[in-house]
């Protein structure tokens, strides 16, 4: 249960790694959206089909050597129900290559509402007896403000149905500390009470390998509490954003594993996405170029943490 | 700019609440069920296609005497992108119908991904140089765990289009105070902390009545709270869950209006929706029930905090 079958993924392919798919219009290349343009006009439906098109593409050349992929729900969601009918179809379209889907949403709310993101993302909803996958990821980011009342309504379908979320933790942005940094009087500070809740809130959903079904946002732009929540939350597995793009290296994404090498997850969107504009390819050769980026990360990372152990 | 519109709405209605539009499908009428299941099948198209007669019906129902409506996102997504596209429908409907629409959708993230949340919700799309609305609701609610990396990229839709958002400052569960009741080492509690920011993040997009588009949601549940807060954070606009079914009454919501009676709308969901039940008539008279219930929480409200002016 848990992040068991996210774990497994990383030790069979020794990449401790998730590609972000955040596709900006922007970044999709020409031909793909001439193509669907041409059939369905410039419109959102014509974004969407040029979104599915790109990510399919990128999950292809992937898949076999990166466990898991991310995509950020905004980017859907700007392209009106079409995107997000573009996030439904690449979420099944990565499952089906059995990548492990974390669907970066940072949802949260408080109760049955709560319950009916749960549903919407992780479990099924129930129409007149009849059940649907409404999205059907393995794993939702959510954020924790609302305390336990907006994360237990999650607990049911990540034990029942063997599923995951990440809590905001210490978010990678420069601006993270005005809130996150603030020390409490009780001497810790805001991240540390949230990772601390993490590991309170995962004590009925351990996992077989050590880690529970409630893992942890914490960013790679600040190493220093990185591993700082490592040692604090030894049951919390962590996604970590903010390696590349953003400034953070592999001997800072380093701090966020354990001795065997397991605990985290690196995530890479742009440095994977647009790969090949840093190594000087043409727009067409993206797949290529995504690849080969995965693989320059993922060896990396493995050269600074060694090889992944499951004991 | 900013809530100017939402205020200027509940003075000419005399009426400074919400209707919230969470349609789980148990609510709405077996009639209608019957009739979408029959079009569409036991599908989340059919769920959807319910959920949308609901809500017109339901906005039919109320616009001449309700300022606002707040569809809560998570109850459309768990029906897929069929939900979302009611949602979206939705929103639509009831700006046609002159209502200002506040999506309950509490995103949060940073830099372009925010802008993208941003473009979804309160702006435009661009798609290869045409401009679309994806959602284009009036007003958003968002978290602001990320600090302003998460809020200033919303600054300048509000701005340019006359938008405004929400953020989570207190809010109305019983968990709330786990993390948003601690104390800081500044003496502030974590709430206070936020509602600050929001006064700060509003100086730039202050509007005509002295509130700026920064607003802040804030429970009926924790009236010390709110009026704590109103007195703390006079340049902000209140969204107020937790009337009737949580539990708060109107001497409690009267603590989030000014002298004026401005400064805070007030939410009710399942209060309006399901009204029927507690009037003791049939679910067929659930839009009579629901106007009628919309008219006591009017007089109610109003009876205790008098008169709204705009001065």
């Amino acid at each position: 249960m848990a992040f068991d079958r996210l774990i497994e993924n990383i030790v069979k392919m020794q990449n401790p790694t998730v590609a972000g798919l955040d596709p900006k219009l922007d970044y999709v290349p020409e031909s793909i959206k001439k193509r669907c343009f041409a059939e369905y006009g410039k419109t959102l439906e014509g974004a969407a089909a040029a979104l599915l098109e790109f990510n399919k593409a990128l999950i292809d050349a992937l898949y076999d050597i990166v466990p898991a992929v991310k995509p950020q729900a905004a980017y859907y969601e700007m392209y009106g129900w079409q995107g997000v009918k573009a996030l439904s179809d690449t979420v099944a379209y990565a499952r089906s290559k059995g990548m492990f889907v974390i669907t970066d949403g940072k949802r949260n709310d408080i109760g049955t509402t709560m319950e009916a993101y749960a549903a919407a993302h992780l479990g099924t909803t129930d129409v007149g007896g009849e059940s649907f996958d409404a999205f059907g990821a393995d794993a939702l980011t959510v954020n924790g403000y609302l305390g336990t009342d907006g994360i237990k309504p999650l607990a049911a379908i990540c034990s029942e149905k063997d599923k995951g979320i990440f809590v905001l933790v210490k978010t990678s942005n420069p601006s993270s500390g005005e809130l996150q940094d603030m020390k409490l009087d009780t001497d810790e500070r805001v991240y540390e009470h949230m990772g601390r809740m993490c590991e309170s809130w995962g004590q009925s959903l351990g996992g077989k390998y050590g880690y529970s079904g409630v893992g942890a946002v914490v960013g790679a732009t600040y190493p220093e509490q990185l591993k700082e929540m490592r040692e604090k939350c030894p049951h919390t597995f962590f996604l970590v954003p903010g390696y590349g793009a953003q400034g953070g290296g592999a001997e800072d994404v380093k701090l966020a594993f354990d001795k065997n090498g397991l605990g985290a997850v690196i995530n890479s969107s742009r440095g994977i996405m647009c790969a090949w504009k840093k190594q000087g390819l043409t727009e067409e050769d993206f797949t290529q170029a995504a690849r080969s980026e995965a693989v320059r990360m993922r060896d990396e990372i493995i050269s600074s943490i060694g090889k992944i152990k499951i004991v």
